[in-house]
């Protein structure tokens, strides 16, 4: 096993709720805060602070608009998003191939 | 995607240093403290605290003896933990394939 990989997961990515609307926003282009919600089962406030995380970090751009007259909060990834939940997954499928290597 | 498999994902497990730990014990049936913290490059204090954590979960197993008259400290999977390793690498491993089917 190599420990530098582990070392190179990506913290913010790797908390599982984090994990699961990365892994929403890369299958659909643009969700809003009410989708992701529903789709993951994530209170108000847990949803605001890993999307506020993941914003920080440069890994979604959040957009404000009215629908319907009524605010809607929107939601996708950006490039540098895209490319590190990629490194992410790669680093992961790495790890898992090694682990099957190695049990003995 | 799908939800469930994130809610699924295991959280002692899911920690990286507890990762790296898990899967370092997963092929080294036996391991020192020692060991693990210079293989890891992690703090005694923060080995300690990961450690506390997965024996909680039931994982592994520690143990103490004297080596050369010195104390040393062991660790080792439990059966238990082994299989919820393996299991949190299949969750994985279907994450990262779904992912891999959903990305526009």
């Amino acid at each position: 096993m190599n420990p530098s990989l582990y070392r190179r997961i990506d913290r913010v990515i790797h908390e599982k709720g984090r994990m699961a609307i990365m892994s929403l926003l890369a299958a659909n282009s643009d969700c809003s805060f009410t989708e992701i919600k529903a789709m993951l089962g994530l209170t108000d406030g847990n949803l605001s602070v890993h999307l506020s995380h993941l914003q920080k970090a440069g890994y979604i751009a959040i957009s404000k608009s009215f629908v319907n007259r009524r605010p809607q909060t929107s939601c996708r990834l950006t490039e540098a998003g895209r490319k590190a939940f990629q490194e992410y997954l790669g680093i992961l499928e790495t790890i898992i191939q090694a682990s099957k290597k190695t049990d003995p």
